[in-house]
């Protein structure tokens, strides 16, 4: 049983972007044991695709095609599909209820080119999309399952997991599983991760292990791989305790839980409440903490101090100590803290400053310098630290260490 | 003259890894008019190669390989393509004399393995890598040139710039010239933008255009293409006049600059100072307007007030207003953007209050309801927006409905 993934849009052959979806589509294949062959793109050209789609047909038990699903003239998976496999294409009234009322939620009513969404090819099983416009579709023909996605990554993989996956585990029983788990690690760098892990990934030669980098973490994913759901998991739970006494404290979540969630939890269960000062990170503090939802239960607010004269007059930092030691530097991160948390009336105050570049550097202090404080109501804590790696990246490292920071400090009090 | 680029290696078929290679190479290749168009990957598989190969040399003009020159087992590209090509594998002496000398360099010996490198087809054009141990190579076949290169990319890319595309430029002196220009529309969705175009799009044949949609805008991407420059530069200038004519102030800007940046220059310009106020969005409109370097030229701060009592105590809106009108109100919204704009002394204050979900809800207020306030020193206007899609996009997107908002504003005063 093979499988093979045709990814369909111009914007592909003209390197305009990275299909990203073909790579999602494999993993998620693999974690099921399903072997793909062929990955392919073609651009919204109707003979390439119809030649590619009957050699496809004839070679592979499952095909998953994404993108050209869309409204315009240039999308034709509908019709060259329906083309090469000798098919009508039929209204879907379903379709166009979907349609009609997806767009009444988002405020647009259904416009001429929109009515094409409602065309399929007929024999086609149609997978209603609530995250867009385009329907998705399941056609079989002889031995072979064709699965039709539209190319907007979050559409697609959203239909892909709730619909495409469980359709092929029913079609296909004999399938063995295969299961992942992600440890998300803070304050260690990707080499010293590897150091500490790498002579147990040796000794482990049943499972299989990956050190992946992110700004936000390094992600250890341990996949194990069994005939039983219960063998695996279990294999995987020993595995996570083994990675816990290794790692300790330097693990601070699981799987897509981020480091803002977990702050998150902590301060919920400790009833603590949190306001923010934030210079350079200009605010992604606080987009980062209110990603989640139900976030006003710790969350009260905070300053963007960007601008001296907020500090001085919102946050109450003297002008005296600005000038003496500059906006960015450890007195005047305390003092950021402290006057949010009194101003906010919070439990505790974080705050961050710092050059987040290009400008802003002097002899003594460079770009990616930051300070960040975190004060409660007896003490003032500091840390500082020197980032690199551009603006974005020096804002966001700068972030998540004060996260960090914030995480250390609800675990020890 | 039609170019494929086929990429080998199983690690792509499993989901390991995206096939940037891929991408980097149909970028370069549209940048010489070279059309790609199929983009294929395959795995070590001998059988699959030899016949996608076969395939290839029938249809394209030229075919870049990356990938399965290594030394290990798995690696079969030089043997499978002198199989597909009918060529004998021969040893060539300068491959083994340079694979020797990148081998002492980092302090290694030549390995048996290693040996299988030196055997390449016969009649093959090879380029010396001294990037790493692979050599890359040119055959032609007919009208076809296959070239093949490693698959690590930073090796890839090298030889690639330094030797693929000169020789094709050199082979194919007719290639002409290939440039994009991008529209960034924001406050039509896609489809309407299509429904506006569409007719100037089918009148201009010898254009390409292609619409595609980000959370942040739509954007319109023309093509043209001619045998000189100054020819494209011309075609492009006048379609970017003819759809400014049709889509107006809709176009906010151009390539890759974002609303921000573009709100950015026209404050700057203007010499405004502006002070902004957050609740759902928590911080994300200061992030992304002090993403731009430079920004606290116009960017002063702002508040985060995200609990009630924030919008009261720094904001001064009153708690009566609060409670008769909602967190979530025209009134709320313009006393915010008007307490803030007081508080920090901008010349403009800004704001945004909605409900992003999942919470939140009441039976009047539906998740992803906005409302957002722009004060001057004479007037407060504000917008009511009834946004989709889950928190985080009903976030992004009233954050970019609010940056518009402001956008409209400067241009008109």
């Amino acid at each position: 049983m093979y499988a093979e993934i045709i990814s369909i849009g111009s914007e592909i052959l003209q390197g305009q972007i990275i299909d990203t979806n073909a790579n999602y589509i494999a993993k998620k294949l693999a974690k099921l044991n399903i072997e793909v062959k062929y990955i392919s793109a073609v651009g919204d050209d109707d003979t390439l695709l119809f030649s590619l789609l009957k050699r496809a047909a004839n070679r592979s038990t499952i095909i998953i095609t994404t993108g050209g699903l869309g409204p315009t003239e240039d999308d034709i998976t509908y019709q060259t599909i329906a083309r090469a496999l000798n098919l009508k294409l039929i209204k879907y009234p379903e379709a166009e209820k979907s349609l009609k009322n997806f767009l009444s939620k988002i405020n647009m009513e259904l416009s001429h080119s929109n009515l094409k969404q409602t065309y399929l090819p007929e024999t086609a099983k149609i997978i209603i999309n609530k995250y867009g416009t385009a329907p998705a579709m399941i056609l079989e023909k002889d031995k072979c399952a064709i699965c039709s996605l539209p190319g907007v990554p979050r559409e697609m993989k959203k239909l892909l997991v709730e619909n495409i996956l469980p359709y092929l585990q029913e079609k296909f029983p004999s399938l063995t599983i295969n299961k992942s788990r992600n440890l998300r690690i803070t304050g260690l760098g990707e080499s010293s991760v590897n150091e500490l892990i790498c002579d147990y990934i040796k000794e482990k030669t049943n499972l299989s292990f990956g050190i992946y980098a992110h700004p936000e973490d390094i992600q250890v994913q341990v996949t194990a791989r069994a005939t039983k759901e219960k063998e695996v998991d279990i294999l995987l739970e020993e595995a996570t305790n083994d990675l816990k006494s290794i790692l300790g404290n330097y693990i601070f979540g699981y799987e897509k839980q981020s480091l803002a969630e977990v702050v998150g939890v902590l301060l919920k269960s400790k009833k603590l409440k949190i306001a923010i000062a934030e210079s350079c990170t200009g605010g992604m503090l606080g987009e980062l903490i209110t990603r989640t939802p139900g976030s006003s239960d710790y969350f009260l607010g905070g300053i963007i101090s960007y601008h001296s004269a907020i500090k001085k007059d919102l946050l109450n930092v003297p002008m005296e100590i600005i000038s003496k030691y500059g906006e960015v530097s450890e007195q005047v991160a305390k003092l950021m803290a402290e006057g949010v948390r009194k101003c906010c009336q919070a439990d505790i105050g974080l705050s961050i400053t710092g050059i987040a570049g290009p400008g802003g550097a002097t002899t003594q202090k460079k770009v990616g310098l930051v300070y960040m404080a975190l004060a409660d109501d007896k003490n003032t804590i500091f840390q500082k630290h020197q980032l690199f790696r551009g603006r974005q990246v020096i804002r966001l490292r700068a972030t998540f260490r004060a996260l960090n920071m914030l995480r250390i400090y609800l675990q020890n009090n």
